[in-house]
């Protein structure tokens, strides 16, 4: 490998993120509080005698799309303060699997949404709730 | 119309939003608050000797999807509190036209982004960021 190519990944590695810790956790509790707001309007809807299948479809939608976002707020030095990641969620490698699988259950969320079938759209909410809790549970402090 | 149909409106247009004005006003500024992240993001790059495009392209797209959200928090009640809209922001029919406005000026950041030319979406950053600074200028308290 050349030191150009070298400088090159090495830059591609420094991409800055964020000026200050306190920006990282409030970045990632605003994309969580986005899609907690979201998946509550959903478990509204799914309560309500006729579920709002559009309004179900939005919020889908968000959820899917904003959960790409908090990943990158897990910088070192965020582990701290008003914040509530254990410091297991900052290195136990499950903590990217679940990810994964919740990103798979949030986008066949919104995949069975868009079907229509409010009982399929049931099932699939209480299975993205789990994989969301299943990381609450285990990383996330009390 | 019939009862039906107007029931049917009715029931469209109460979809359940926020259960109080405080998770509005967090919703909004959850989402400015990424948006601000990433924006300053694009800033950095823009100024650093050799600008991660690929960084770019990622932050513009966030803030061009992201920028669809805050939109709905502007609820009845939401004007109080821990926020920093004027009263105008929740009247002013300007407001709609400069959001429009916005979203087209994100839209053609992360598509310039795209692009890959730096001068170009130095431009249209610029052009981007004129276009949120003409909110905070006339609907934002100090």
């Amino acid at each position: 490998m050349t030191v150009g190519a070298l400088l090159a990944l090495s830059a591609q590695a420094q991409v800055q993120t964020f000026s200050k810790p306190e920006d990282a956790i409030r970045y990632r509790q605003s994309a969580y509080f986005i899609m907690g707001q979201q998946m509550g309007r959903i478990n509204s809807e799914l309560k309500s005698p006729s579920p709002n299948i559009a309004a179900i479809q939005r919020a889908a939608g968000i959820v899917e799309s904003v959960f790409r976002l908090p990943g990158e707020g897990y910088v070192p030095g965020s582990d701290k303060g008003n914040t509530k990641p254990n410091a297991e969620a900052f290195t136990d490698p499950r903590v990217g699997e679940i990810a994964r699988r919740t990103a798979g259950e949030l986008a066949k969320l919104s995949e069975v949404a868009k079907g229509g079938d409010v009982a399929a759209v049931r099932t699939q909410f209480a299975a993205a709730a789990d994989a969301c809790k299943s990381c609450h549970d285990d990383f996330r402090n009390k």
